[in-house]
């Protein structure tokens, strides 16, 4: 028999991300409890979409008490797969597949880098510790070997789409890009955009606001 | 005599580059108008939420119709910025901050790499295409001299906050940072905290849901 399973909607499930961030600062300066206004004033939301959004995953509030932060943030990492350990392709060993290789935040999150992949043959082989760079024809069966599951792109724009296609038809059904291209992907592919230039149009703002 | 100026509050402010990525979608595509609700529909926020955010911008959707799309999108541009050219300093002249400086997607949102800045002897004068690492003692004359308005932070954690002080004493009002740390800077610095992995952790989500 299958457990009950809530259907969270994808509004809810783009905002977990944000609760994991407030949630984690607030975990690491040792806040204990957490009201819905003050989490959701850090987030950008109104308390009573906050609090909608956490009633899928049961009653975590204390009314008139707030929520506890580490219980809830336990419930998101693990509504976001954090329990599971998932294994990363690099797929275009350059610099930004090299740095995001090298990069140290993964692992505190069950998150790990197996293997990069490239076309130029001069790469082929090359090690970064453990992880080795394969050519790009090799995806399938080392996304089998590697027991390989997000495909992250950080080929060039012009390249992105078929590697893309490339990555679909190894099997990946989970797909990060950082190529600043729209990604065509059958129905059953989850793509995440990593758009590098959004983040820091935010600073571009203030720095307006303070020229006024 | 100064204009008006309307104060937008900050959820809104924070919520501007999720727009701006769904317009510039639609813009591509060529969709010319479109609607409070499905616009709403793929930032995952309301569409009355939506309308209140919009109409501090003034009158910019037509009832029974939508919004017109390249309109907006010039509109949200000119608040976040884009219509003035900005210039990045980026501190730390490893992989990811050579990945940055090598980054295509810049220029055409009007920001642009200046200058590189390390404390390893052996990196000082390295030129990337016309962008040159510079020591990071030189940060303030630099920034005064190329007119540099954002400092992005790719030094490893423990280096950051001691960095960030520096950029701060430099003058700097605005900083990227892809430490994966808290950084303490005094109130009227603004702090982008781009964290890699949140990003990635949706898509661990959807691959949870494929094996339910």
């Amino acid at each position: 028999m299958k457990d009950e399973f809530v259907v969270i909607p994808k509004a809810t499930i783009s905002r977990l991300p944000l609760y994991f961030r407030v949630l984690s600062e607030l975990d690491h300066v040792g806040v204990p409890i957490v009201s819905s206004e003050e989490m959701a004033a850090k987030i950008g939301i109104t308390s009573s979409q906050l609090r909608k959004d956490l009633s899928y995953f049961g009653g975590l509030g204390i009314r008139g008490t707030g929520y506890d932060v580490s219980y809830l943030l336990a419930k998101i990492k693990e509504i976001l797969g954090m329990n599971h350990h998932r294994h990363l392709a690099i797929i275009g060993a350059g610099k930004l597949g090299t740095a995001l290789a090298g990069y140290g935040g993964f692992l505190q999150h069950n998150l790990e880098v197996k293997a990069l992949f490239d076309i130029d043959e001069a790469k082929i082989g090359w090690k970064l510790g453990e992880i080795e760079v394969y050519h790009i024809s090799e995806l399938k069966p080392r996304k089998e070997e590697l027991k390989l599951d997000i495909a992250t792109i950080t080929v060039p724009a012009a390249a992105a789409q078929q590697v893309t296609k490339a990555a679909v038809e190894a099997g990946f059904k989970a797909i990060w890009n950082f190529a600043p291209v729209r990604l065509e992907v059958p129905e059953d592919v989850h793509v995440r955009n990593e758009d590098l230039v959004v983040g820091v149009l935010t600073l571009s703002h203030h720095l307006s606001r303070k020229n006024q």
